[in-house]
């Protein structure tokens, strides 16, 4: 069956950034990537942006994502680091929309939700989920991977659930009605 | 004279976006161009980024700066804004980081002391003092246009001063100093 549709999830942030990616195909859903982006060498903030800017956009050429998704920042931060995590989000969004592919966000929340079906779901509860949904071959060292690899998922069954009307009740109903998307 | 440098000035913002490009030819700066990019009209924050980082692209590669001066925002904002504005930032900087064009920052309060010798200039002297130095056949509607062309002269006096090694005081002391740059 043919890949109908790939979606790039991403966890933005100013010293890593996260990125997973997902392929669908009919009712199955398959990892195809997922790593971070590692910012913390990088000495000025225009060089983390630089990164950001290009990684994102060679991701994109690579991979041919139709829909890229993002996770929202908490609102639990000062004011200085919420200009410098926007700034780092502004610049994946970028280049998404350089080449013109729609961009969505989601909350934190929102994310495990879908997920696990608890909104306060923990990392290690997320990442334990997804390692349920895909083979994960190797674990990878940072959350913020398996974190937009979630973000990715989320966008999936948002737009499917809201595409067929059906109200959203998270991942683990979703198992339970369609076991065959486990394989 | 050839022009030996360019420098667009971006004042960033979520509803409107200030440009002004300055360029430099041996002791005189001339005014090239200066705008607003109106953003309000758009519905969605996507489309709004998208249309600044098209924008900022366009701008660049019709005028060809070689180094592009951003406004940094106030603090005094909310998270919530402080968010949106530096997505906003984000991806004007995304622009000039993709053309390989150095980005600097500065303060609002450096930049009213740079054109006006004072750091707690109102925008209307700021604006006042911008047509001293150029020639501006038509008022611009917004402080934007102008703060734009501000950061761009802040910028040139803050980079001449610092390679020079002289101690930096500010747009005023510079006048009477070097009054042919008027003409």
């Amino acid at each position: 069956m043919p890949t109908e549709r790939i979606i790039l999830g991403i966890d933005p942030g100013t010293n890593i950034m996260g990125f997973g990616l997902i392929a669908v195909k009919g009712s199955k859903l398959s990892l195809m990537a997922l790593d971070v982006i590692k910012l913390d060498h990088l000495e000025t903030q225009p060089l983390k942006l630089k990164n950001i800017f290009e990684k994102v956009l060679a991701l994109i050429d690579h991979f041919h994502p139709d829909e890229v998704a993002l996770e929202a920042p908490f609102f639990g931060k000062n004011v200085q680091s919420m200009l410098k995590l926007g700034r780092a989000q502004g610049v994946a969004m970028a280049a998404a929309l350089y080449r013109d592919i729609p961009i969505f966000e989601y909350s934190p929340r929102k994310v495990k939700q879908s997920i696990t079906g608890r909104g306060n779901a923990s990392k290690e509860q997320v990442s334990a989920m997804l390692n349920r949904m895909f083979t994960i071959a190797e674990q990878p060292k940072y959350f913020d991977a398996t974190d937009a690899v979630a973000v990715a998922c989320c966008h999936y069954f948002q737009r499917n659930t809201g595409n067929t009307g059906k109200s959203y009740s998270g991942w683990a109903s979703f198992l339970s009605n369609n076991p065959e998307r486990l394989g």
